[in-house]
């Protein structure tokens, strides 16, 4: 039981402030396992935070010795707050008699779903920094967090993240191959809402490219990728180097079974292999309760889901509705490619399946009559050169059983050559999806 | 914060013990969290415990309302325990000036490396029930461990290892088909005395066994094994049924590399892949941090090895020695198998091995002088059909380079037809291990 010199900042603005700070120093000096205990005076703080203003706070900051560790610490502070009458769970945006906040105990760290030390954002506040200089503390030599942290290491990743889950935390993770655009973001965004922590991997994942793809020239974006997750608040991004995921005698690999030897897998033959066998690596690795796809990848997710629960990760695969441009065009990472020509002639890829979505809508339930109508569509516009259009079942992709249909999910996916290097892009839209864009961008 | 009843058991064999016990219960009433405390009267127990007998103790137990956590109420009984004079970390088998017990905390269950509750032994120790019948508890109506714990789904098995995970315990995986002997028993001792936790999986599965072989007939012994993982206090035994594992779509699978094509590769076409893939599946699932093979299935130590790397598990590998009977049979499960006759002659296996290490250990470094001694050794039992015999390097199991053979590791397979059923029998030894038998057992 090491002992430890701790700082807390101390907050009221409710009720009689310095009473309640006054009587927090004095109930501290009373716990078994806390020292001496010295508190700066009381700063008057106008109020800072979201929300219409509060009444301004009365803030400082203590410094005690103890050999509590950090989460006994945190329920005795909790405890007092209690006592001062504050409503617990306290409710956001309310005035408190008392809120203490853990800023730093001695050099741990602490990154759990209940508390994380040093205190994410002590360094912003003044209304800390002072008390805590007026303790004769030298602020710049204090630990501070850095969001994200960017790892390279597999080693490194594994260790976070098994950090946040023996604290408790809910881990989202969002595998990504880097050229973020907004469609990643709003992953990111899903699993900050969903989860205690997000981590985001870049990784232009080699075993996913066929000998004649593009791996080389696959974008590669990665301050403006980091400036990305910093905007969402990613907590960690994980962007190893091919040599540090697979090692020269590498070997084992995971193999997918018949969803994926269709459509992309008959095209991209090995593709589906390699991105299953990245995605299990990374699950192994990070172990996290969550992991966010896009729908545009409809069959890769598939894959992704078949193969999650194939091998019995407990990870939760979460979908995450395609991102789309005002005009209808699904954000990729291969976008950037398309010359201006085929940037306008491209949309025809949305407006086929819009189209078909739309004689769904009217009660057209023959799945010929439902193809014919998009392929129709596809024809008219000679810059697309069509690699396939199915309709398939929603969720795994399977044939959909013969009769009239009654739902799912059709898939098309074209070549564009005219630009910067030639282009495939892959669309797909469900049958029962309301129409998510101005009637212009439906329209065939 | 939910305010809990929760009991402590406090006791003092040194120094002035009721003086000790009546302070820890006033400073208890002082802590900000805990309301109302009911203390016991305190009674003299004879130690009970391990080594030399110790002073007796005086011991009692209080009931306190609280709205601290477990947790938070652990780190102020430990600060008492320093406060009374106590060191710490506490050495064990020590007099004690203050020894405090959560015992149990409302109906809050915690599994996590620095805290079980309920306790695990309250309802074995009677200077625990006695003052615990004072408080006028109904004893039979409080919970308590039973270990180990039989799970059947995996989401169960995974909701159990993660709240380990979740509590910073290190996790010991031992993945059996059951049948379990002295071999699975060494691998539960290595991991109870490595981990916090001990999982132990009893699963004969399917994916492993070719057409022809033994899937049906494979010994099945589940309320032994259940009382071998008793007797070396497992923690936890996960058993689930092949439909709970792999469900009628099953197809994505873990394919291994050259190092599964040779030996029982080549006689067992997919049992790698089978080997491999309920691995991964399991280890998915628990998340290990540690996961125990024997080395007798050295092929599939080094199979399991490769893919783990190669799929990046965060699982350290643990390989631990072939247990053998006094003449020198591997221990197996399918050793039941043997007729009265195959049994005395399949000690030729291991006196093969050990003949040539004996002559590796008197200098002999050509490999083929090596491999025909133990071929000649072999030669000598009609009984045993040698299936192979080969030299490979230890560890990944790689051929040898050319030359000189500097160290390696003798393997040999050989089907015994005169028993129950015919059994394939297993073995290796490493050309540089010591002998570990009595000299009887080494003679060829």
């Amino acid at each position: 039981m090491r002992e430890a010199i701790a700082y807390l900042g101390l907050g009221s603005n409710e009720g009689d402030r310095a009473a309640h700070l006054g009587r927090a120093v004095e109930r501290l000096g009373a716990v078994p396992g806390i020292g001496a205990v010295r508190a700066s005076s009381w700063h008057e703080n106008a109020y800072v935070g979201d929300g219409p203003p509060l009444a301004p706070f009365l803030n400082g900051a203590v410094e005690l010795r103890t050999v509590l560790s950090p989460a006994a610490l945190l329920g005795v502070a909790k405890a007092l707050e209690a006592e001062a009458g504050r409503r617990l769970p306290a409710p956001h945006h309310r005035p408190r008699p008392l809120d203490i906040d853990l800023l730093l105990h001695g050099d741990t760290i602490v990154d759990t779903r209940d508390l994380v030390v040093p205190h994410p954002r002590w360094h912003e506040r003044e209304f800390v920094r002072r008390p805590l200089r007026e303790l004769g503390l030298d602020l710049d030599a204090l630990p501070r967090w850095q969001r994200p942290a960017v790892l390279h290491t597999p080693a490194e990743f594994a260790a976070r993240c098994s950090t946040w889950l023996g604290g408790g935390c809910t881990v989202g993770l969002v595998p990504t191959m880097g050229a973020l655009h907004d469609g990643h973001a709003s992953l990111m965004r899903r699993a900050r809402a969903e989860c205690d922590r997000t981590a985001v991997t870049i990784f232009v994942n080699p075993l996913q490219f066929g000998p004649g793809e593009d791996f080389a020239a696959y974008p590669r974006t990665f301050d403006a990728d980091l400036r990305l997750c910093a905007a969402q608040q990613v907590d960690v991004v994980f962007a190893p180097e091919p040599a540090a995921m697979y090692d020269p005698d590498f070997c084992s690999h995971v193999a997918v079974g018949a969803a994926a030897t269709t459509m992309e897998g008959a095209l991209r033959p090995g593709h589906f292999g390699g991105v299953a066998t990245v995605v299990a690596r990374l699950l192994a690795l990070a172990r996290p309760t969550h992991a966010y796809f896009g729908e545009k990848d409809a069959q890769q997710l598939a894959v992704v889901r078949r193969m999650v629960q194939d091998l019995g990760f407990p990870t939760a695969i979460v979908p995450c509705p395609i991102v789309r441009e005002p005009d209808g065009l699904a954000r990729s990472s291969r976008n950037v490619y398309l010359g201006a020509e085929d940037r306008r002639a491209c949309t025809i890829l949305y407006r086929a399946l819009a189209s078909a979505r739309h004689a769904f809508a009217r009660g057209e339930r023959d799945r010929d009559a439902l193809l014919a109508r998009a392929r129709a569509v596809l024809a008219t516009e000679p810059r697309a050169a069509l690699d396939y259009l199915e309709l398939r079942r929603d969720g795994d992709l399977a044939a959909l059983p013969p009769g009239p249909v009654d739902g799912g999910r059709l898939l098309v996916a074209a070549r564009f050559a005219g630009g910067v290097r030639p282009v495939r892009l892959l669309d797909n839209l469900s049958l029962d999806a309301p129409p998510d864009l101005p009637a212009a961008a439906e329209a065939p």
